[in-house]
């Protein structure tokens, strides 16, 4: 057992750094923030990408890929956008190396300064808006239901694997359409899209709804988020879709000739998911001895570990060989693990911190008996069941393990929101962690107030109700004036 | 006929440049040398992607993601490595920009300068090394058999779309073994399953051999290759795979404890290819109608035009409907276009544009008949089938397409395949195109000499035969000197 959790009670952070590292998700790598995303949380991102993908085409959006290099210029051109994405970017100025005339290594070639400075994508609206103008002339060119898959860099200070990286990747869907009302359609289709993926393939309940404008963003009209929560009471934005308005294509000049002949604005959305996504799976669902994956993205979801392995026989291997044969026909993917330079009880372990949902053990004596251990990774549970027909028990068992993890997220998740009416009870209730849903003025000054006093933070106004007097109007918590309902709060990574 | 294509006989590159960009493959970005590929470009790439990845995983080969960015100085931890990569790349030296005093947009902020400066990575052999020292002690943890799906950069001063572009889009495939033989025989091996993807699936004959000391890839030992030939006579180097000896475990300190107990460094390969293989795609196979796709990598493989679309009855439309689904059925994509703002003869000229392989036309009178109109893109010939069993008609004729293709650049490369004895003759069939097979003396001397007469380069030395004496020795076509076999010779992009 050398590969020991800290146990989440002791240092929750620790922990989860613990986790990423000895489950061989991710890395540190020699470039200050940026990240090596290893095989095994590779595998995991894969299957997101492609559940995503499917998701994308299916709701009418094709792949595209726009360059890495913005022109500093081209950030400048939306006032709000620039504000928010410039701050922290990486900045080519030089385009060659030379030879040191020490001869020592290579130094920048002074010779070889751009004439304008390019910038590494922190995110594509002001490429893709310059793009999108040549290809837009009449209403017949629209919509555009672009999607792109791609690495961005933010400059961030302060790093953690998967949460919070100069370097990650995501997808960003830009899309172009006629009217106000089409475009704002799209944005929230988007985050339905993304709820869906969470809860169904990550089980990671969300709680959907619109930001306030100092959390929304740069350059955006709404935006509008999922945000769900870890296990430490901290809440996690998940995934944003943006209505942008008209903003970038009157920055970029993208005009189009409407139904009714005339000249207008094209109106804009764009939205994202990233490896982000990595941090909320982790979170939402691991225990102090590892992994625990749903099995809708687990890359290995059945691991078969046999015990006195060199007692089985011919007639054994073969039965055994049948049932990994049936579970892959029935789409389970499965990994026989008889390698016997490894105790079963060092696997054990293993598959475990790897989170793989079912385990099955199998020896000698569970052929007298016509059974097979099936072990449960979500409850940690075993029992003996009957060899034959344990193909579709298992597959019946991964779509248990399924709901059940995205249920055990949602009693928690639902726990944990708190109705809090005034500023002294939020004080003591906010240091708990979870959701406290509150009044609120609708002012930046009280947001900002709230967030100095106590690191909380306005998740969302939340598009469903979750207590009985949500939607009401009431009082500021802070300030005493009057609210239209209350907001989302929480302390958030 | 808006979108008509300069020919191929007036001017080849043109005749690229236009189809690439009136078949929506691909456009130039604001950025110099950074492509957009849109959506039916990257609908094309995102197949080949599917089916190398597959490749990759079938031969055991697991994904993973490395940093963007590379410490300056790792670039020069391998000589050879610094010579070939360090010279034209894009520098990162600031992670901030900043209001600009005066107002006007953003500068960069002099504060916010890197200690080191980071290079856009050219290719990940020195930080993907860097992290296999922590990842490799012994023999157990080996063999490494990771592929990375990136972006890379490389500044290019004369760029072609897909061809030669700043930024290109790749996999790159980095390999860590035991021993000498086992690193040797995964890099033929890589070398293999891009030729099985190349000719199999984009239909395009290759050449296979070993690139001269002077084409080697920067760092290797041997660098194998995958040679095309253009309709216009030139070759293109389509994939390449490196077997790296231990250079790069020594430059990044890379040992592992043999079986023996003894300390060795680590044995590498590398190999990549990228979306170069579009411009192989495009010009390997089109016409002067358009492009001509591979059934194969075609997005679309069906499409169905209806004439007369408002005669059609509901029957009619039933009828069509069920030879969709029942294409669909069989794993054809199809698209159905009744859009009725465009002519048929319209739409004809679009989807042959496009390289659609196959184009079904009917209406009401094809159902008086009981046919259907069938169109071959690769052929432009056309015939009446029956609507009785069309669905598998149309999937055997996909397959004779693919085939057909194939033939049909076979037979091209190999009428264009020459020997050669003297530097004249050379000189002079040269000049027509193609291969050309001739002895050499081995030496970079001459290689340069040729290049510099002729613009040709060696190709290759060629693994299999293709004429009667290629593995014979004889004497240099240029210095008369003793050459051990014949090698390949060709223009190339």
């Amino acid at each position: 057992m050398a590969k020991e959790l800290t146990p989440r009670s002791e240092d929750y952070s620790q922990w989860y750094n613990d986790l990423v590292i000895k489950a061989d998700l991710a890395e540190n790598s020699a470039v200050r923030g940026c990240m090596v995303i290893k095989p095994y949380g590779y595998a995991i991102w894969e299957k997101m990408q492609r559940e995503l993908d499917r998701m994308f085409k299916e709701t009418g959006h094709v792949n595209a890929y726009f360059p890495l290099f913005i022109p500093k210029s081209f950030l400048s051109k939306e006032a709000d956008h620039v504000e928010g994405f410039a701050k922290e970017c990486a900045v080519v100025t030089h385009y060659r190396l030379k030879t040191n005339p020490d001869g020592s290594g290579v130094v920048v070639d002074p010779e070889a300064k751009l004439e304008e400075e390019l910038i590494v994508r922190p995110t594509s609206e002001t490429i893709i808006w310059n793009t999108y103008k040549n290809w837009i002339q009449s209403y017949r060119d629209l919509p555009i239901l672009c999607n792109q898959w791609a690495n961005v860099v933010r400059w961030e200070m302060r790093t953690r694997l998967f949460l919070r990286t100069a370097e990650f990747l995501w997808q960003e869907g830009h899309t172009a359409h006629e009217t106000y009302e089409e475009a704002e359609a799209e944005a929230q289709k988007m985050l339905k899209v993304y709820g869906d993926f969470v809860e169904n393939f990550m089980a990671v309940p969300v709680i959907k709804g619109v930001k306030s404008a100092t959390e929304r963003f740069a350059g955006a009209v709404d935006t509008y988020t999922i945000e769900a929560l870890m296990q430490d009471g901290k809440a996690l934005q998940s995934g944003t879709s943006h209505f942008l308005g008209q903003n970038f294509a009157k920055a970029f000049d993208v005009q189009f000739q409407t139904r009714e002949g005339k000249l207008d604005y094209v109106w804009a959305t764009s939205w994202g998911v990233s490896t982000r996504l990595m941090g909320a799976l982790i979170m939402s669902h691991s225990d102090d001895n590892g992994l625990v994956l749903p099995p809708n993205l687990a890359p290995i979801q059945v691991v078969i570990i046999p015990i006195a392995a060199k007692k089985l026989t011919d007639d054994m291997k073969a039965k055994i060989d049948a049932i990994i044969a049936n579970l892959k026909a029935l789409g389970i993917s499965v990994k026989y693990d008889d390698a016997d330079s490894k105790t079963p009880g060092w696997k054990f372990a293993e598959y475990e911190l790897k989170g793989v949902p079912v385990r099955l053990t199998v020896g000698p004596r569970d052929f007298e008996n016509g059974t097979i251990e099936v072990a449960r990774r979500d409850t940690l549970t075993k029992e003996n069941v009957s060899m034959d027909g344990i193909e579709n028990y298992v597959k019946n068992l991964l779509d248990e393990i399924q709901k059940n993890i995205f249920q055990k997220a949602l009693n928690y998740r639902n726990s944990m929101i708190k109705k809090v009416d005034t500023y002294e009870e939020f004080k003591v209730e906010i240091e708990k962690g979870g959701f406290i849903l509150a009044h609120w003025d609708g002012t930046a000054e009280t947001e900002a107030k709230v967030k100095e006093d106590t690191k909380a933070t306005i998740r969302c106004v939340p598009f469903d109700t979750y207590l009985d007097d949500d939607k009401e109007p009431g009082k500021c918590m802070v300030t005493g004036k009057p609210s239209k309902c209350r907001v989302l709060f929480a302390r958030a990574y």
